[in-house]
């Protein structure tokens, strides 16, 4: 099985809610696409294609400031509880990590890891570069990407139109080839029933939102992921300058409904997060669904301070361990293993009795 | 307000779960329907009639054995929250305490009560004594009252007709006059869905089943009251023996279907009760209903061995303590404060805090 801890920072330093806004924004993901002149797109390319993009994108990664010395994983050589692994830490996509469909990943789908940086080889673009941070912290997060792009620009043949700029495989992703977004949790915004007018305000300023996984994923325990819908026509900074404006907006928004609810319904709001947390503490099943949910409706409590003692930090590891691969992993089980709810129940109630509430 | 101290063990000894099968069998309880001669059955009584009654059977009370110093309690001069207290005791009926359409109880109303007996005094019938023990203790609790009954049958003229036995306002009463109960809690066959078989049994062998405050009242908790239905033509050793055959009988079918859940299903039942416990002890707001349906989760744990160091008499006084008027008198609040729910779940955690788990 694949050793996280080689990774640094085990692979979820942006989960540690170190970041700004911590408590409500959970973390701040941005990536570009970028390809390779000469090669054919990653969906018509032949394995002879792909492993040779890998191959010169390894070349440059070796030679490069920034991806010296990056934990270089083959997708196509893990089993599928390693490749869920990596998917269930945002490190790879559903579709890189062969999971969507249960199609083997293809030679040439690698994963490269270095410090808070990563680039997927061979997914719907040669390479995705992405960059994670704890909270919201979009410049910061760009500014690490940025320079990335430019190590690995000065080694690889980026494919780049001057009228269009970056070419990419879907042509929505062309220009900028950048997607910048923040998982946030607006439980306020949900329990006042004003978060489908806020979200339906999103699509009118080019936004957009998705669940805890990304594309085609729902929405569980109140996390959303909101990003940029168009990648052409405006500067990476304007893009970002933009979603920025906007998240905090957002944040705004769910302080006041916090606000709302603490004014006009604190009993309830206290009732809802400490159930919550009972039945995290108290059961002997859960499915990771529920287990969201409930972290949900404890988060909030945390947040305003109606459940002392209960680090954010150990909300979000809980989130991060208690997914059916990271589960498994650590238990030593497999993820279809009709235990795993119990298990999951054991290992929560294991985690919160070492912080005392 | 009424002083419920002065009662005898507070009127709840019944409930203090030293009885026997005391975790499936709350309490047995036991009332025989008596009639002065001479005087026209409640219904048609005038308030004249009813207070001629009342000091009848004061005086009998007065110079009887076992009736000599009971406290006597007029419910027409009682406020509604008392009268409800009393009925949340069991110690009088709905109608006595003229709850059940809130007309103020009609002069001549009373209780009086003397250790674990009770006499309603014009309620349907001009007498109805009663007994309670904790447990399942069918001849213990029918001795007493049998003493009572001959005690005040020396006093008073009971009607009696040689062929029908005790005359009674409602016929179906007639004959014994004795209707003895046994509260039982089958969460067991309720969680293997066989209680409906049980109960359907039960019709066919004369026997009934009721909810928790007697005649007309829901199921909640899954706690049933078992009821003969007849009064006629048995004596009442063989009305005894009959019901105390049956609930045996249900009691060791209540106790197949815990094996059967514990061996079958041992993680769905352990996480049910703990949820239960977890909800009890965190909670913010409970109302009655659900607290009875949570009380027969833990319940079961505790019968099951599960849960730990929490005892059923501390159940039991849950199950007393977070009904509604008993709440309020306890909190100087009224039944119908919007903030009963929290006041409730503020006293649950208060309780269980003192029990360690």
């Amino acid at each position: 099985m694949i050793d996280l801890s080689l990774l640094p920072d085990g692979g979820i330093g942006w989960l540690d809610a170190s970041g700004p806004r911590g408590s409500i924004v959970l973390s701040t993901r941005i990536r570009l696409a970028r390809n390779l002149e000469g090669y054919v797109f990653s969906q018509r390319a032949k394995d002879a294609d792909r492993t040779a993009v890998l191959t010169r994108v390894e070349e440059a990664g070796a030679a490069s400031e920034l991806l010296r010395g990056a934990v270089t994983i083959r997708l196509d050589q893990l089993e599928r509880l390693d490749r869920q692994l990596l998917h269930e830490r945002h490190l790879v996509s559903k579709e890189l990590a062969g999971l969507d469909r249960e199609v083997r990943p293809r030679p040439g789908a690698a994963l490269m890891v270095q410090g808070g940086v990563g680039v997927m080889v061979n997914e719907e673009d040669h390479l995705r570069l992405h960059g994670m941070r704890s909270g919201f912290a979009l410049e910061d997060a760009y500014a690490q990407l940025e320079a990335l792009d430019a190590d690995l620009g000065r080694l690889l043949p980026f494919a780049f139109h001057p009228e269009f700029g970056y070419l990419t495989s879907c042509p929505t992703n062309a220009g900028t080839g950048l997607r910048a977004s923040v998982l946030i949790h607006l439980p306020g915004l949900v329990l006042t029933k004003e978060v489908g007018k806020v979200l339906q305000g999103l699509a009118q300023v080019g936004l957009t939102f998705r669940g805890l996984y990304g594309e085609g994923s729902e929405v569980v325990g109140n996390f959303f992921q909101l990003s940029n819908q168009t990648t052409l026509g405006k500067s990476e900074d304007e893009l970002l300058d933009h979603l920025g404006k906007i998240v905090r907006q957002v944040i705004e928004y769910e302080e006041q409904a916090r606000d709302v609810l603490l004014r006009t319904a604190p009993d309830e709001v206290a009732d809802k997060t400490w159930r919550a947390y009972g039945l995290l503490k108290y059961a002997r099943k859960l499915t990771f669904e529920e287990t969201m949910n409930l972290l949900s409706g404890v988060r909030l409590g945390v947040g305003l301070n109606l459940i002392p003692g209960l680090s954010v930090y150990t909300l979000n590891k809980l989130l991060i361990f208690t997914q059916p691969a990271h589960l498994a992993a650590l238990e030593g089980r497999q993820t279809g293993d009709p235990e795993l709810p119990t298990v999951r129940a054991t290992y929560v109630r294991r985690v919160l009795e070492t912080e005392a509430v």
